[in-house]
């Protein structure tokens, strides 16, 4: 185990009804000048947008709105955030939505009071210092951004999708109902739950010895995603099923898992490379790329962590071959996402096979990626064509 | 599964040499002059005391001490804290040791600033709403009290032991380096065990339902106790040992376990009543308390929880008896208990038997203990008696 520090920032308001405490929350910070970011207008046609600015207008806070926000959501909907900052002197930015509207979200709040092009800090140029406060009102289970520092952004015209972090990114607070998740499609919502467990897996597969505790807070929350995905793609109104999923979410990206270990975000960086070019779901991108990562990067000196996995969360009977039951159990996963309807190839997807080794360069721009096993471009093209 | 808020304002800076920040950290609150409390001269004599005192003393922070707080603090040492805080302007505690340590420091840090005695809080005559900022050094695993606002004093006069609780008074921060546990004794160090499991056990066994997520966390930390505890007994140097422990330990207390669902300290509040009449060890006593409580509370409709502790845990077999899994389940608990030199009986600690009514009369003082299964005297009777 390293050395480590928790600081949680975030506090996480979970429940029914938890939007209550909207209004009071901004004006702990002072702020009276709203912008609002969403993405579809599902938020409008379900009401919870008027829900929102009901409890803003109530307490005399001004907003205004950013809506369209891309499901990767691209840097020129940052710099119109930006704008919109600027010229209606927001002082305070909340997040209805996803991961990408929070992303967003974060991008612009970091891009306020910089005077260059807020692209700058993803190609690493210029690093955040100053942003203004940020909330979120979560409305799918999937990106645990809603409690962390980290934003993704796309570049079109660069055919880019890059990541910054800083800790002044951390929201102030996020609300988490479960009931805003109950519309959420199933396609969305099993490629929600597959992220979820990319995120878990990309701490679990650490090269970090000894890290008891996080390998088996990570298999608890790994046990609510395969308990409660057939639930929930049953009965998408399930309370219980959806709140589940929504705090296992919340817990998988809220640093805990991270602590004391290095984390392996090869897949992240490499589903980047896919939907920088086509314009597959997140979600579903990992979900095709993570069994075969496990099963090009397994080799005698780490099946421990395949076996252990596949023991503990998968039900695989221990076997004196572990080597065997690792397999199995990464087996048990594809057949896992197959079942809440994720697709097992990249084929399917719309990918084009000869972008694959674009792909693979892209992934590896800033030097080799991974830790629990080192990536080379070869390495990825070799994943990327077991995923085709 | 209940709403619930995640908040966790303690920072904690987990690892080896962590203290480097100790100085820093006091000065972010503007603090100046510094109350050092601590028990046993344990830290003076291995050099702790003078690590802390260096740092202090390098950023030009005046310090002075209270030592000797006893292992259940009591309430004429907090008002000895609160005599030398007014006396030499202290605006700053830094509490080095375990969680008597770290209680009475809270009890001192909420005083302060209250006309009235100390004790009126326990009594709930009156409520903490001012305290000057803390921090710890946590020395021993066990408490947890290094990240939350819990506090518990005894008042030898009135033979209580009494516990309250503000948001103010979480440590800003807590220093927890592993191998400042390395020299606690055997037996403290499984007590300190017993103790940890016993906080993991109050959240466990709650009568909220859906908390699935919850309890495989739970499970997870039970998982690192009964994994290190006996390479700890054995080797009271292993940093990997010390260090689940003490992340386990803290876990086990820092609010998470418990989101969203009801707890049950009725064993916490019957072990208070036994260590208020005779001076043995929180963890010992509740080692002895909880498989009698447990044996005594489980029904043909809470079998389940029980079941999934047996099997989950404690690696009984999966059975279509549920409840004669569920009692081995809690055999196994009381045979490790007893591996790691725990006492198993109240007679053997030097409790007396006619004392026990007095006990059972004094944990429901305030009405009913439990939720899981709710206790009246007769009930708490019978429990200390299977235990004695």
């Amino acid at each position: 185990m390293d050395n480590f520090t928790l600081n949680i920032p975030t506090k996480i308001f979970f429940g029914r009804n938890q939007i209550k405490v909207l209004g009071r929350q901004i004006e702990k910070y002072g702020a009276t000048r709203v912008l609002i970011c969403y993405g579809s207008k599902r938020i409008k046609r379900e009401g919870l947008f008027q829900t929102i600015t009901d409890k803003l207008t109530d307490r005399g806070l001004f907003y205004t709105e950013l809506g369209g926000i891309e499901p990767n959501p691209r840097i020129t909907s940052v710099r119109e955030g930006v704008r919109i900052c600027r010229e209606e002197n927001i002082d305070f930015i909340l997040a209805v939505g996803g991961g990408s509207v929070i992303d967003c979200a974060k991008a612009i709040a970091g891009s306020v009071n910089y005077e260059g092009d807020p692209w700058d800090f993803f190609l690493r140029k210029a690093a955040i210092n100053k942003a203004i406060p940020i909330g979120t009102v979560l409305t799918l289970a999937a990106t645990g951004s809603e409690s962390n520092g980290n934003a993704v952004v796309s570049n079109i015209e660069t055919q880019q999708k890059l990541a910054v972090y800083s800790p002044i990114l951390w929201p102030k607070f996020s609300v988490l109902d479960p009931e805003y998740t109950y519309s959420v499609p199933p396609f969305h919502t099993a490629a929600g739950i597959a992220d979820i467990m990319s995120h878990i897996f990309e701490q679990y597969f650490s090269p970090t010895p000894d890290t008891f505790t996080q390998d088996r807070l990570a298999e608890a929350l790994l046990k609510t995603c395969l308990k409660y995905a057939p639930i929930v793609m049953e009965k998408p109104n399930d309370y219980t099923a959806r709140a589940e999923i929504l705090w296992a979410g919340n817990l998988a990206l809220n640093t805990l898992l991270s602590l004391g270990r290095e984390g392996d975000w090869a897949n992240h960086s490499i589903e980047h490379e896919v939907s920088a070019l086509f314009d597959i779901s997140h979600g579903a991108g990992l979900a095709i790329l993570f069994p075969n990562w496990m099963k090009y990067v397994m080799d005698d000196n780490n099946t421990d962590k395949f076996y252990n996995l596949a023991v503990n969360v998968f039900g695989v009977a221990e076997s004196a071959d572990k080597k065997a039951a690792a397999l199995e159990g990464i087996d048990r996963l594809r057949t896992f996402y197959n079942s809440v309807g994720l697709p097992a190839r990249l084929s399917e997807t719309g990918v084009e096979e000869d972008s694959l080794r674009k792909m693979a360069e892209g992934a590896v721009r800033f030097g080799e990626i991974g830790e629990f096993k080192k990536l080379k471009s070869k390495d990825v093209l070799a994943i990327l064509k077991m995923a085709y």
